[in-house]
């Protein structure tokens, strides 16, 4: 099967990119965008989906700052 | 709403991060798990997704070497 995994900083840390773009924003002109942030998305194909969670924790996620979360994809 | 934007390298383009995701399964005792890609995800409240696609263009994605896609999420 294809799976997507999607990874994002936990609520309270701090998320350095998101802050980024969020000054970026009126720059270039941008408004009413706020609660921006920027986390990762691993697709990949796995044979035994079972092993999924073990792979988003020992690899694919640093579970003491991030949530993630297993969407599959058909 | 609350718009999700997930990037994603575009095909044929080498994703380094993939590939080092792939190399460290054997060791860590993973097996049948391929094409491995990482790319990014942008989560944001925006008030006016009609601004949602340049916002992707001009910020969020480098459309040279990636492909966005806008999830919206309730």
């Amino acid at each position: 099967m294809k799976a997507r995994v999607l990874i994002r900083p936990k609520a309270g840390i701090l998320d350095p990119q998101g802050v980024a773009v969020e000054q970026a924003l009126p720059a270039l002109g941008f408004s009413g965008i706020s609660e921006v942030r920027v986390g990762r998305m691993v697709e990949l194909e796995i044979e035994d989906e079972s092993q999924l969670d073990a792979l988003c924790q020992k690899l694919l996620a640093n579970t003491l700052i991030e949530d993630y979360e297993v969407v599959s994809v058909s």
